[in-house]
């Protein structure tokens, strides 16, 4: 920073801070005043920020003004606008003001909060803030602090979801060898259906399971790719018929792909008659859940053993905070704790108090919970489930217009049959190919085209899945400044690059001529 | 936030987060400079925050200062406060205020960089930054980026310490597994020292290598409880002698007890001949390397497959991060890479960029080179040096007084004989019982009840260890507020402390009468 020589860095100068915090706020408030300018998706060509900046690190100080400008100049060209109101790919990552603040809170205490006693107030409002989050999602008693019950539960912030699966894996993973020998790890299923978040499968890698004893078995339009019941006692009779063992179930509420809504109370049965851990990854449509309407899709986590939700997906609460709940903490502790000597304390030693690095992979951690607390607090309820309520009515709209238009498949199951009903905030459409080309390389090619078309106007951003092999495309309703007025210009976009596409009739290479 | 009803939420208003940006600029300006106010250590007793918070999330939103206000009289006196300048437990945790300005400009732009298509500023200012970094610590080539040389390496953040030697197991776990067979995983074993962190065996855990076997070779003060290569090589020729298979090594510079530096290149050298995997850990230290007089405590890391170093604890940065190089960026990849269809994309597919997904143990991540590359720049290479310098002159300071005093074993080896020199900016020192009483559990407890009586006094935060047996007290400078003068009234308190506790002579329980 300018005109400090080398003998005089304050880098924690609170006048500093002050100046230099509030110059801040104003190129953030700035960005937002302005994010609608932007192209939402970045459309820079891969290495453009090497050729922009410097091939070492300066030796002596910038002044803020020129990050500044390098950042607006250099960075945010780069940047693909999660934030934008015309940002529909993927799943949503919302930021707030509230969430915001949070975070410059948790950034501002600065601790690291593997031990209760590292920070008292970081372990207590976590387990505070999950509990109120577990009653707004009506959770079973046993998955809240013991506080509120007789049982060994609890909350705890991960960073992402695939932390969350990872770590309850590992405990199951080792109640389980507790039980038939160590040895026993090749012989470990786990199942999920192939709609299940990826992250599954590399919690297997992770933990050592071996790959072709991840089942993640297939679903189809018939159960709106929700994993049937019975598709999964068949699979774990037989393995168990060939001497491998059971002990993984994870269901989904709103999947990847399409936000379909697996049976929880079936799955939650089976996995119990088979002594199996059963998870619950609601990471996407858990927020939902708090509106009393949708509140029936968590129907059977009564029968699970964990369950998961983001709350900085579409919960207001800036990344990263993914929620986890389970109803044997020690489980988790028994395969994540380790007791070196530096870290002792009374507290701790006492059985006292929570020392959530036993319940994570890393052993820091940040001051998350307040982030979480405040977005609560600064919100209430109330105005939260209105939230979300929008962005679903928002959606709803949205396919709507897709069902006037002949030429998309969307709410109405059609020709190809492969497009899931909506459930939440995710629409999932298709261009039709034109009438009597039913070739499906060739459809799946246009809709492909389409996609990238669209998202090369910077105008809006939409992502793809494959449902049944047919390639798909994904409108993700869930940005805090998303208003109809945005819905309604996207679908212009599309429809008018649609018109484009089918105004040149394609080749049969499959590119437009 | 007042006077909004639920119909009118606006989460993401930009004049709304202008306003409230700058009254919490404030707050946390305010906050660093009344800190010298606050205990260090929380003095709150487990369980206080339950009692002062209702159970359940609030229907209406509450005012901003309402929350402030809490945070004031509720959650402050339960944070042990890393950021004062009497902060000398554990290691530092580094806030600074071009480390929270990044901070809140990646809370800000807050997408989820798992892929270089969701933020390619996000991955390409990384993998920059990391270049920049290695290039000041003197790493070799292959461990940068390609655009650099013409290897396969490449730096990467990760959230902590613990993550980057899990990653870089599960890599090496793997590449031993492809070349001796998978049903091998119950042979591999792991090989550190007692003082390699804790981390490493959480990293066995979690990857399925066998508890018993992660040989935590034992150190003593002969080495100064480094790691001494023949041990290391007896081990490794007997576990190879009864069928094991060694795979994985981890040097250590700067460890976590008493900041030793093992010698890391004749690790290296027995690692290769073994074809393991050399990894290591300058978590702490590594910082300091950064200024000539040091590097020679990396020398010999040009035999490592990867390299750690912490910028979140004496560096700077805000926490989380955790940087990590490796010299071969496809083991990493092999291991933690997924490939779902709803993450598929041009770039990634065509193989022209990194995505840091397949890096990591999460799928999301967040912007985090930002807050790095605003401390190299706002501060620069001349500065940063200096301010390491600084600290490792208070440590020397503080040593000194230590060695003034009589009734302390410090920086001399005495009686007892555990007391490692110091290398950097941590000093061990131990109380010394009174003459004539060398009975270690006795002296232990003295040590253990000075402690105490030192951390509940407020005024500092120390922390300890084991080192062969004996309670040794840590006293690591690295706080960005520290000052000459705090130390001397560190030392002052310490003093007051040992002579109400020698004057008060032991009982045979150990504890004072």
């Amino acid at each position: 920073m300018d005109g400090e020589g080398g003998g005089g860095l304050k880098p924690m100068d609170s006048e500093q801070l002050r100046e230099y915090g509030h110059q801040m706020v104003d190129f953030i408030a700035d960005y937002y005043k302005n994010i609608e300018n932007y192209p939402v998706l970045s459309q820079v060509e891969p290495g453009y920020l090497r050729k922009l900046l410097p091939d070492a690190a300066p030796n002596r100080p910038e002044s803020l003004q020129n990050v500044l400008d390098d950042v607006q100049s250099k960075i945010l060209p780069g940047v693909t606008h999660w934030q934008s109101p015309n940002f529909y790919a993927y799943y949503p990552s919302n930021s707030s003001v509230a969430g915001f603040l949070g975070e410059m809170l948790s950034a501002a205490i600065n601790m690291v909060g593997f031990s209760w006693i590292t920070s008292p107030a970081a372990t207590e409002l976590e387990m505070i803030v999950l509990d109120w989050l577990g009653k707004l999602l009506k959770l079973p008693q046993e998955f809240l602090s013991p506080g509120n019950c007789s049982g060994h539960g609890g909350g705890v912030i991960q960073g992402t979801a695939s932390e969350a699966v990872l770590v309850v894996l590992l405990a199951a993973r080792d109640k389980t060898l507790r039980r038939v020998g160590k040895s026993a790890l090749g012989k470990l299923v786990v199942y999920g259906s192939d709609q299940t978040h990826s992250a599954l499968q590399k919690a297997c890698q992770i933990g050592g399971v071996h790959p072709e004893n991840c089942r993640l078995l297939k679903t189809d339009s018939s159960t709106n790719y929700a994993l049937p019941p019975e598709i999964v006692s068949e699979a774990i009779s037989h393995d168990i018929s060939i001497g491998l063992i059971p002990f993984f179930l994870c269901g989904t509420v709103g999947t990847t792909s399409s936000a379909t809504v697996d049976p929880l109370y079936s799955l939650g049965k089976i996995a119990k008659s088979n002594d199996m851990w059963f998870h619950v990854d609601a990471a996407y449509a858990g927020s939902a859940c708090i509106c009393p309407e949708y509140r029936k899709y968590l129907d059977g986590v009564e029968e699970a053993d964990s369950f998961n939700m983001n709350a900085h997906k579409w919960f207001l609460t800036n990344f990263d905070c993914s929620t986890l709940w389970v109803k044997d903490r020690n489980a988790l502790i028994q395969s994540l704790s380790t007791n070196p000597e530096f870290l002792k304390n009374k507290a701790s030693q006492a059985n006292l108090v929570v020392d959530y690095k036993d319940w994570q992979i890393p052993l820091g951690r940040r001051f998350r919970s307040l982030k979480l607390w405040m977005v609560l607090r600064l919100y209430g309820v109330e105005n939260l489930q209105h939230y979300l309520r929008n962005h679903i009515e928002l959606a709803k709209y949205f396919e709507e217009c897709v069902g006037q238009d002949s030429r998309f498949e969307g709410l109405c199951v059609r020709t190809l049959q492969v497009v899931a009903p909506r459930l939440f905030a995710l629409v999932c459409f298709r261009l039709l190919p034109p009438v009597g080309d039913n070739e499906v390389c060739r459809s799946n090619k246009l809709n492909q085209v389409l996609l990238e078309a669209v998202n090369s106007t910077g105008k809006l951003f939409i992502s793809h899945t494959a449902l049944s092999g047919m390639y798909t495309l994904r409108f993700a309703v869930g940005a805090p400044l998303t208003e109809r007025r945005h819905i309604a210009a996207a679908w212009k976009v599309l429809q008018d690059e649609a018109s484009t596409l089918l105004g040149a009739p394609l080749q049969d290479n499959g590119n437009p001529s």
